[in-house]
């Protein structure tokens, strides 16, 4: 499956939710990832990640594609993330 | 097209562009978006956010998605958007 993953995490977790989420997939710009997943690997991703953030603060949305990707992806600004390059 | 918006403003700037954000968009998280737009709206969404945004310090990804949805969004922690109820 191809997975965007968002989060919102306080800095005091991030630098572990970053290195977790690297582990998965490639970071795309400072707090969104992308990249295609085995359902195995998203379940892992999701179980690790869930150790790392606090509920009660933190939040991380992933969105899931079953077969196919986003058609488009723009952006607009700076390029934070950097571990591909696009555009 | 469907449109998953996702920002990262400093603070200073970050009020006008939730404002504008959510003119064309539904507010699903902190700082994702994500709704059905035209063309034309797609347009005018980014040429206003080009106006707020400082291009150095912000940035923005658009995600369009010629014909289709997710297949699912997952969330994690924290809802802190709240335009749309899900889950």
């Amino acid at each position: 499956m191809f997975v965007i993953l968002v989060y919102d995490v306080n800095e005091k977790r991030v630098a572990k939710a970053l290195k977790t989420c690297r582990k998965y997939l490639y970071w795309v710009q400072n707090s969104v990832f992308e990249g295609e997943l085995s359902e195995a690997n998203y379940k892992k991703l999701k179980f690790e990640l869930e150790k790392i953030i606090n509920k009660e603060e933190d939040s991380v949305i992933f969105y899931t594609f079953r077969s196919m990707r986003y058609s488009e992806r723009e952006s607009m600004g700076l390029k934070k993330g950097g571990d591909v390059n696009f555009l």
